[in-house]
């Protein structure tokens, strides 16, 4: 998924790194062994699910406040604004946390192609399962 | 989220644990650390993303054959077929696989609320936060 990098991650000690969160938004968070929370994004225009990416406290309060979807790379250590080289910009609508506070649900305006393969989406990408016994079954 | 147990998880080495999946879908899949991958659950009907689930090999095979959503729970080391105690059930209408094998999107037909709060979606318990800037200032 990720085509775009920015900065390096802030000093911190293990567990909640510095940042520039909201201290009310961050402690609704529940991060994993990373520091991190799921951040599902979805396009507002169509509702199809783009993609999944990582988000630590600083790269949600980016996101929240630059109008721009930013996330934590796992791969490469490193925040990345989405688009900032492939043009494929998240613009944000909102932002939702979920119950229990491990994950998120960005809407956006997609510039372009959301994956970095040229599908709109990264489960277009990936593609479908074989479902062998489908829900009208169960 | 979880709101339904069902049975232990396999017997298995760390990494990639004994499971019945398709060693062909098994040899796309990205696991983290756990041997998780992401669930992002849809509802097909409304478009509205539900909530996000954890699943190893055996809850995506189980998920895939039986027509019911079974997850793993992280806090509970066990897997959970959504609905078996709230009765509210999540029976599969597609999954694909994202473009690095560590997302999975799931859309269902959703009967009642998928959250254990009794809200239709997690994201509806946990609710908007506050964009400061939203996408068409940036």
């Amino acid at each position: 998924m990720p085509d775009d990098s920015t900065s390096p991650r802030p000093a911190g000690g293990a567990g909640i790194p510095t940042s520039s969160l909201d201290p009310a938004v961050a402690a609704r968070l529940k991060r994993d062994g990373a520091g991190l929370v799921c951040a599902v994004v979805q396009e507002a225009a169509t509702d199809r699910v783009l993609m999944v990416g990582w988000m630590d406290d600083e790269a949600l309060a980016r996101t929240l406040t630059s109008g721009r979807v930013t996330f934590w790379s796992r791969s490469r250590g490193e925040y990345w604004r989405k688009g900032d080289t492939s043009g494929h910009v998240q613009h944000v609508r909102s932002v939702e946390l979920d119950c229990d506070g491990d994950a998120l649900l960005v809407r956006v305006d997609q510039v372009g192609a959301a994956c970095h393969t040229g599908e709109h989406s990264c489960f277009d990408a990936g593609g479908a399962l074989a479902v062998t016994r489908g829900g009208g079954d169960a």
